[in-house]
């Protein structure tokens, strides 16, 4: 076994402290990644504070893990001794229903084994994420971290990125079309950069005035403030997508107005009480709500590599794992730019 | 100008009664139909009753309309005397925004002139329905209806037909796909006609044990009855689109987990409250709840001419005019196999 620290979290919503656990020995097929980077998702947040239900205490949360490979199994061909590496929101799945067939995995109708909060497939073994030390993942669901990357700034890529790559992709975002992000946060200003860099003409809709400046740098050509009511009106049927990255509870109806005909919005963040969504918002235009989560594998690897290419990562504050209490207060209240990532090295004193 | 009768309803709510209005004289580009059929429909008792705000009196409802050319202008090309036509849910358009460029004319941006309870392109002049003996109507906006179609079945094709079409030809649902039905009613019927005859396994789900039978009869393989809590959890992920065709409350979210990774659920039915949607239902599998309204001329013709070469039409039930309000009864509740269809024969002695 192979002793490893982290910080977890003893009971539902109460502060994280030092947590000793020990991650299994390195199979044939797994690498053992030192763990350099975590970011801090607003799902780590809900997880352990059980506002999503059934969560497992202690829970060490984290799911986008970057590092240095230190060891590898002997089947492992992927991979090799000091490669950068990342870890996202599952290290596991059937691998046999169509989804996993697919390279959908995320997806998995029998059993998707995310990286934290859940058990490996035996039903039993807890799962432990990324504010530790190191971690044992099979190399199938591990992805390649490009050296041109910082690597620090990559760590939200594993479930931010994706998140936001993957309804981009999926809804032919491209060249010339006019694609709307909704709320800048860690989500946010991802979607902002990715479907600028697709050729999209990007509008920001934040309630956030002060977040202007901010917007237009990461990429977007236009800012609408979306405080008063009837912001919407002269802007209906312009938009071909709209990537609604906010959790919290906000007028659907608003946005889908925003949608030409047969144009797509795609909800990336998950409000806990029901949308309401009046039927002839959809009815009107032929419009689509879509849900998406997070990506495969394989589409993971395609935006890490296409990130690369385009020199897309994200904007983080780097904090020590100490400060993980007042970065999840600074994440709730949205005061982050855009995405607090926790220096690993920072749990080797504890 | 044209001396027509009609059936019209003088205020809100108000009982229909016999009603005579002019049509205008045919123009260089118009046809004149002699209406033998008229389909109701039930937004025709909405907009009768004014559930959707703005219905203009006296109005003359009525657009699943068919008859025989009785008179064409110098210019037209698609019709002679004497042949079958059709009229839908518009009679005009703007003709210049992308929407009517693309042959999507239902969704005009400018002016979409309803065939009844709206005006004409000029803003004032009232339009009238098919609850009458006659109608004019630019070429451009009539239908051919296929001679081997029985005209009193192909009514309710011009609205309940071409709404059920569209959704399945635009979700390319085919040979092999499981498909459900949510609702036994005019547009469901017609949906599990038309889904069975591009080769899916069609399921009806509805709460009436008692329509079975039909069920079977129209096509499909499978009934689900929804009034038992937990009628969905053994189906959850089983079917690749689902066509919503209730306007009544209904919990959205069980049809929603019905559907496979990135299947749609389309909305046809507009229920006046808004859909509480929970955002996982639509996270879950990447799913797509979509809006659909009616279609345009050209997919109209297309459903048509494929209607006639599949044998398909709809069930209907021939009345007077003169028992409309039962119609009405029976329709709100459910009671009726499965469109009403005016016999307008029956105004000529009003």
């Amino acid at each position: 076994m192979i002793k490893t620290k982290g910080y977890a979290a003893p009971t539902a919503g109460a502060r994280l402290e030092p947590f000793s656990f020990d991650r299994r020995d390195v199979g044939a097929r797994d690498v053992l990644i030192e763990i350099q980077y975590c970011g801090v998702c607003h799902s780590d947040i809900h997880q352990v504070r059980d506002e999503w239900g059934g969560s497992i205490y202690p829970m060490v949360p984290g799911h986008e893990i970057v590092g240095r490979v230190a060891r590898v199994g002997a089947e492992v061909s992927k991979f090799a001794e000091g490669d950068h590496a990342g870890v996202g929101c599952f290290v596991d799945s059937c691998r046999t229903c169509r989804n996993c067939r697919d390279g959908e995995e995320q997806y998995c109708e029998n059993h998707l084994v995310p990286t934290y909060n859940g058990t490996e497939k035996d039903e039993k073994t807890p799962t432990y994420g990324g504010y530790s030390t190191r971690i044992v993942v099979d190399e199938d669901y591990a992805l390649r971290i490009p050296s041109s990357l910082p690597l620090q700034n990559a760590a939200p890529l594993l479930c931010a990125g994706i998140t936001t790559y993957a309804p981009l992709r999926r809804f032919k975002v491209g060249e010339g079309q006019r694609v709307g992000v909704v709320g800048l946060g860690g989500l946010g200003h991802m979607g902002v950069k990715l479907a600028a860099s697709m050729g999209a003409r990007v509008t920001v809709f934040s309630t956030s005035p002060g977040k202007e400046q901010d917007a237009r740098k990461l990429g977007a050509d236009d800012f609408v403030v979306t405080r008063e009511p009837g912001w919407s009106e002269a802007l209906a049927g312009r938009y071909d997508f709209v990537l609604d990255c906010v959790s919290a509870p906000h007028d659907i109806n608003a946005y889908l107005g925003l949608l030409r005909r047969e144009g797509a919005l795609a909800l990336v963040g998950a409000p806990e009480k029901p949308l309401e969504v009046a039927a002839f918002s959809l009815i009107t235009n032929g419009r689509t709500l879509a849900g998406s989560m997070i990506g495969g594998i394989r589409e993971t690897q395609e935006m890490l590599d296409y990130c690369a290419d385009k020199g897309i990562s994200s904007d983080v504050e780097l904090i020590p794992v100490q400060k993980i209490e007042e970065a999840y207060e600074r994440t709730v209240r949205g005061d982050v730019r855009y995405r607090f990532v926790i220096d690993v090295a920072s749990l080797k004193g504890e």
